[in-house]
């Protein structure tokens, strides 16, 4: 069973390679895995998508909470969450299914950033699901490149999965 | 100067682990790193932005050509591109500064993707400054949770940076 994990990690120098080399040496089958900066200074969050099951995720999380840096781990599988990759995808439009391209592109809410004469790149959001079907869609008609962030995460509703100021405030007891 | 690499790499196991500790023991500065999935099977494409002068982002490309499974490397600093970033943003909405939010994403062409009577979940695409800005803007508003995929990026026009059927046939005839 896929699994989403969100991490919280502290923006230092090697918490990136520190777990990616965790998954690496555990021999977990990560399906993506994405960083980037939070609202709060100093605090970068992961999202890993994992294959296994409640029992390996059990374990791969005391893992995760034994590295240097890393804050806080939670599980967003089975909750309410909304999932979102991107992908910039460049595709050819000198044939003459240029309409029908132009079409997908409404059709799948995507958006065009850049246009020649030959090709455009088109831009598209949503879950892995939907971005497979729009690549599945524009893979015959001609796709040139493509290049994808791979999934974020967040529990719907008005909490807040991970109270940013009371951890920092922890870590700053503990440190 | 900040550069940005795009890494075409085989989806194998260990090979992010590879390219992020190289990073590390070099004492690189990564701003983001993100790895995706491409249209070919099997190829993966690390965005990469990362400071540094030309002799140094020269010297971690001979680097990176050293590592297992890394095929190609491009570096697109300079060219004209296409950079996006996605952002999901929960925002309070319980105060009396409700409407000025809504008028913030139809600014900012952000789109809701999620709605209680307390907040809502705000997705933002765009580079790097524009969704700076945006968290600029909303976080007076009170944010209450972020997270962001780090950069992707494209060339401009219609060729192809990466020739992903070459690259498959020369790593054949290698294998």
């Amino acid at each position: 069973m896929l699994h989403t994990l969100v991490i919280l990690v502290e923006d230092k120098p090697g918490v990136l390679n520190r777990v990616a080399s965790l998954f690496r040496r555990r021999a977990f089958n990560i399906e993506s895995l994405t960083v980037g900066h939070t609202h709060t200074e100093g605090l970068s969050r992961m999202t890993v998508t994992v294959e296994g099951d409640e029992h390996h995720i059990e374990r791969l999380t005391s893992y995760l909470y034994k590295l240097v840096n890393v804050i806080q781990i939670e599980d967003l599988t089975g909750k309410q969450m909304v999932t979102r990759d991107l992908a910039l995808i460049k595709v050819n439009t000198a044939s003459e299914k240029r309409s029908e391209i132009f079409q997908m592109v409404e059709v799948f809410r995507a958006r065009i950033v850049d246009v020649t004469s030959h090709s455009v790149i088109v831009e598209i959001t949503g879950d892995g699901e939907k971005i497979d079907g729009f690549v599945d869609v524009l893979r015959p008609l001609g796709i040139v490149e493509m290049v994808r962030t791979g999934a974020i995460a967040m529990e719907r509703g008005s909490d807040s999965l991970i109270n940013t100021s009371e951890l920092l405030f922890d870590s700053a007891a503990v440190a």
